[in-house]
């Protein structure tokens, strides 16, 4: 075994995976979580209690060999299921392609598996409740705070923050912010979220299409739902605070009911709790953070949410995180294990791609409750499913981000962005409605 | 007298000039400041010694009859002094229209003034070594401690955050991120500054010319220069932390005059004590502060840097944060006192502005030391010249920033840029050389 302590705090699915792989290299690892251990303890109530995992989170996964095991707890979602006003549905794949698909996986489902096989290895040691209150980065040391209130110091030869979205090992950093020049920014969309229940049939059955992932976009607000392998979904609400539409003026069970019938009239049917759960489910807010460095003294490192938080509407979230600790995973390795070599490497590196898909997914947000039922969008979406069926090397702009799992994130939003608004000028320009497939393609080749 | 109790956190530049205002207004005001009675105490060894105040502070300092008197401690700044490598200088003046400088002022000394105006209204109480611990936004009180460790809660009818880049009361609005949704940045140039000191003659005269800013333009570097009263200017060195020139390197007596040597030849007989004061004097740190909202539940306002740091390069961080004051009073004129509608009001038109010039002053750090002795550059600012001379309603982007007081700033940036696109094309391309004014004149007048 190798002597370097590596001591990770945070024990979400970013710091359980890179646990794994950190004690599979052969370093000590000691994991520090503030929760209690969601193995026992129900945590999850009212929050994103499913994800979509797509290639780049199952990359991560398999270099752990850990990717077949996980697949078998999701569901395939093919594509998404758009739910108009009337009633009427639509299936819009995610790809011309067949395979080409995401899956709905249970948060704490995967996090319970991950940290299973993080304790496991007998270099690995967790322990939960324990509160991170600051990091000495020079030392570097952590201080925690157990349940009890009882403070132990930690020591280590490096630490790797993965303290999610208000991470304390960030707001160590923050607080040298003359020193380190720290950059950082937090903003916020004026929509939050609320999770709704939808649950299977009496006999276990699923309510509405198994394999899709469910919209209902109505233009300043809108619903998804993402299936569960009970037969549930889990529905979230995502909607403005307020105005139109807005969570504070849904205030009575009258009101909600109300809305629900003039916006979400077929949902209605398969909630037998809705106002229950409204009304109990607390609102989420939705911010990107961003920050800069990543790295201190060459003896911590943040990754995830704690180095970058994003909202949820391209579904990368995860899988960006999942892809931070393969890439870290990899940097040591060709750096034989240099630490400050490779963190300034991640930190020159990656963060250029995850501020790329923090600025795609707030363009998701506006296009999945606004776009996806507007008429030379659906144009443009057919266009590409085309394109994608006949040249095997094209891939949209959401392809390139979902299934090219080798491509960093901020190439895929330079070529996304651009095949977008050729795709777009030929389908709004009547005069290019015969354009020939192969023409189209040829353009698309050039970007 | 109002019934009505404004607290002003925070005496510099804005808060005293606000707590005028408010006083003129007729209010009940009380202003803490974390920092001694500057009348009484030599604070300022070392930091951001004189500043440049131009029509949109002066406007401000008008509205509360002060302008003439500030102007009397003022000397003009007709352009920007360019000194080359091999000690030519160039002057490039800020505007081809007469009568339009900049002024060098102290800022001690203008904030003396203005603490000695403030202190003369009867409605006014000061309140210094008493600094802000955190601001009860509901309620709405603030908590200050004393020299001596006592705390004291303070209510009011308001309270308006003066308190600077690190802002106690913005602090308290990020602490309520979820429920205020509060958006925050903060970014951070890789270089520094450093003060340092030329003396006037034996004689008390000016060693170099008095009227003018004065810069030492090197690319990667620069160094400037203000007059003084005294006869003395406030050198000022903006270099990177790390690097070529950077202050990390320049570690030694023998490097830091190797360095002027080569670089700066011309100013160093200029300095008696070039090595003691660079070693003497710290490193300081550049940045922009971003946020919003600006206001919380009616009740609390931030204004000046605590709303919003700019990097000092356009010379316009005091003059925004003075015409913060002017256009807050105005508000509060036309909404007749109402606090909340004018909160409302004031933070919906002013970030966008305060946004504007806090970009404007970025793209400025770079254009001052890189460009300014760039050959379609100095092109470029003679045919600015030879357009205000000949067009009256003719605005250099610089002087639409500086000498337009009506205009917002976010206007000024709009314009300024496409004006500049249009003449960096026009100077860069040969085959326009022999142009027209009168038709690069209607050109401008489209934009």
């Amino acid at each position: 075994m190798k002597k370097d302590k590596v001591l990770i705090i945070g024990a979400g699915l970013c710091g359980s995976l890179l646990a794994i792989k950190m004690a599979q290299k052969g370093y000590q690892v000691e994991v520090h979580e503030k929760l209690p251990d969601m193995r026992k303890h129900d945590l999850d109530a009212g929050r994103s209690i499913n994800l979509a995992l797509s290639d780049r989170g199952l990359r991560a996964l398999r270099s752990a060999d850990l990717e077949h095991e996980v697949l078998s707890q999701c569901i395939d979602m093919n594509g998404r299921m758009i739910h108009n006003v009337d009633g009427s549905t639509r299936m819009s794949n995610y790809s011309g392609r067949q395979g080409e698909k995401i899956n709905s996986v249970s948060r704490p489902g995967l996090n319970k598996l991950l940290l299973d096989k993080a304790e496991h290895f007998p270099n690995v040691d967790i322990h939960f409740n324990s509160k991170c209150k600051a990091v000495d980065l020079v030392k570097p040391a952590a201080y925690f705070i157990d349940k009890g209130g009882d403070e132990t110091e930690v020591g280590a030869t490096v630490i790797l923050g993965t303290d999610g979205a208000g991470s304390a090992v960030r707001r160590s950093m923050m607080a040298r912010t003359p020193e380190l020049l720290f950059n950082f920014s937090q903003s916020f969309l004026r929509s939050g979220y609320k999770e709704l229940e939808i649950p299977p049939t009496a006999s276990g059955e699923f309510k509405i299409e198994k394999n899709a992932l469910h919209i209902w976009p109505r233009g300043k607000f809108m619903m998804i739902a993402l299936p569960n392998l009970d037969g549930s979904f889990t529905v979230t609400m995502f909607h403005p605070f307020k105005g139109e539409g807005g969570f504070e003026s849904l205030d009575t069970e009258e009101k909600l009911l109300d809305f629900f019938r003039t916006h979400y009239p077929d949902s209605l049917e398969h909630f037998p709790n809705l106002a229950e759960e409204y009304f109990k489910n607390p609102v989420g807010i939705l911010g990107t953070i961003k920050c800069y460095p990543w790295q201190a003294f060459g003896k911590t490192l943040l990754l995830g949410d704690a180095a970058h938080a994003i909202v949820p509407f391209y579904g990368q979230g995860m899988n960006a995180s999942l892809e931070d600790v393969r890439l870290l995973d990899e940097m040591l390795e060709k750096n034989r294990g240099d630490w400050s070599v490779t963190f300034n490497e991640f930190q020159e590196f990656r963060p250029e791609n995850t501020n790329a898909i923090a600025d795609l997914a707030v363009d998701n947000f506006y296009e999945m409750q606004d776009k996806v039922d507007d008429g030379d969008f659906i144009k443009k979406r057919n266009l590409e499913m085309l394109l994608e069926q006949t040249y095997e090397d094209y891939y949209s702009k959401y392809s390139l981000v979902t299934f090219q799992e080798d491509l960093p994130y901020s190439e895929a939003m330079r070529r996304g962005r651009a095949q977008d608004e050729l795709l777009m000028k030929i389908c709004s320009d009547p005069s290019l409605e015969d354009l020939p497939l192969e023409r189209i393609y040829q353009q698309l080749k050039q970007i």
